[in-house]
């Protein structure tokens, strides 16, 4: 087995599994509406580190980041569970109490109620798991799997912010308050994603990287995608001088991941749409299934994906 | 904070959540529907051990406790994710492979269906997280805070089992196979919950232990109760004579845990209803709010929860 994607996959066609596959899974709810899950692992050393972790962001992060699985399919956030594994050191202190209240201050604003969870101890390492339910117009869920040839690659924000911002924390670099931000307290792009649940072919949260975020959207949809450059939004000026060769920045900006910003896919002839005139049009799908072209400087190269992957 | 229950309790209150605090959170679904929902996070070390651990009855194990959850609602389960850490080294064998198969096997005897979940590297402990969604007829749930005095108390099977048979595993003792077969491959009492749900006042899976999950009953309802040892069914009869002290085969009995029998209360009129017959009546709620007593050999003594707790 290559990756945990090549697992997943494995899995799915092995039981038939046919829910599994996109940033949420979509349930029948009602007549009107649907469900829309998603959970995700967080770990300690993985994820983040000790060190530079401030629990009050963890907490805000571990909701953000299945927030940010419920924005991609155009939902409205409703419930969540959380389950936490901390080590006997970790349940002595006050870091539940504020992981807790930094959850509950992102909860309040998307008006998320903790419904469950549980609470465990664990040899050594913290463990978070985020569960979220989210509520979508029947049908209406928008998927990774239903772009066409010929739509229209946007997305929402700038990228490799994240990324950078992760390096500084690495590197214990003072300063650079706003790039450790997007790594510690990302933004989940609800109100955006519900908003183009109404234009979108297809979409899905940069969590792994631009690179193989929209390589899922590809495969998914059997299709290919031509990115420009230039057109991408990113925090380039941000990064420092000795990171400014083209491959280095390119690792940030294409495989950095963790940005949280939406991808999405828009039909050609609705691309003038003033709903769309705040994102960022850095593309389009080609027939060319399964492969990423980009275009730099007049030159066409693969663009193959190096998004983060656990195995 | 004591311990992960008054930690709960504190959040519960602070946050003003009112949908926990029972084995699953209820949320509407439909006119004639609600959803129960659980997670539980099982870790390596903690909650088993690579040495004794089998992956296919891990895989079963993990659907296991939470489909106990919803039997103890009266639910029927419908779906389940799985989020699933773990380290490098076990990910270059066939531990997942196997995991999966364990799982798919009881969720099939269910008709429970995988819609999601996460898979992500560790440092070095296994760690999953098990959530399952299932359905109960609108507003029937059967929760811990409905019980009243004068109900009388069931359990659906033998208590001690489980408890007995992780002492063997852990003291890597030869034979007693049904005993560790017990701890590690457990029968959740869907089918029963199902049945019972119709006739019970309050229900609660023995996860933790009988003394600690008869308390959460009578704490959320305000009652006590009064149990009867003789009629308490046990495995005493395959403790080793070296355990066989008062003392020693109580700790398994009341404070073992991880049963996954149920344990009921019903209206007194309705105790000698046919659908009761497979059960084992076991004592009644009293007046004296909070308090278990137990009644050995004439005697009354007060039972303190001793139940598995992480903190």
């Amino acid at each position: 087995m290559n990756s945990e994607f090549d697992f997943i996959d494995h899995i799915k066609s092995k039981y038939d599994l046919s829910k599994i596959g996109d940033d949420c899974a979509v349930i029948p709810k009602d007549k009107k509406h649907d469900f829309v899950i998603t959970t995700d692992l967080l770990v300690e050393d993985i994820d983040f580190r000790r060190s530079w972790m401030i629990p009050k962001f963890l907490g805000h992060k571990s909701l953000a980041v299945s927030l940010s699985d419920i924005a991609a399919m155009g939902g409205k956030p409703k419930f969540a569970m959380l389950s936490v594994g901390i080590p006997e050191d970790i349940w002595k202190t006050n870091f539940l109490e504020e992981f807790y209240s930094g959850w509950h201050k992102l909860a309040k604003k998307f008006k998320v109620e903790l419904i469950g969870g549980d609470v465990s101890k664990t040899p050594d390492k913290i463990v978070i798991d985020s569960i979220v339910f989210g509520e979508v117009t029947r049908n209406k869920a928008v998927m990774r799997s239903t772009a066409n040839v010929g739509d229209q690659i946007f997305v929402t924000g700038k990228l490799g912010g994240a990324a950078l911002g992760l390096k500084y924390l690495e590197e214990k670099t003072e300063g650079f308050d706003s790039l450790k931000k997007l790594q510690l307290k990302p933004n989940p792009r609800i109100y955006e994603g519900q908003f183009l649940s109404k234009i979108a072919t297809s979409m899905i949260d940069i969590s792994d990287g631009l690179s193989s975020d929209l390589l899922h959207i590809c495969r998914a949809s059997e299709v290919g995608a031509k990115l420009f450059f230039d057109k991408i939004p990113t925090y380039l000026n941000e990064f420092p001088q000795n990171l400014s060769s083209k491959i280095q920045t390119s690792n940030y900006i294409f495989d950095g991941g963790e940005d949280f910003e939406l991808l999405f896919t828009v039909n050609s002839k609705n691309i003038l749409d003033k709903k769309l005139t705040n994102f960022h049009h850095i593309g389009e799908l080609t027939q060319n299934t399964g492969n990423i072209e980009l275009i730099r400087d007049s030159k066409s190269t693969v663009l193959l994906p190096k998004g983060y992957q656990h195995f």
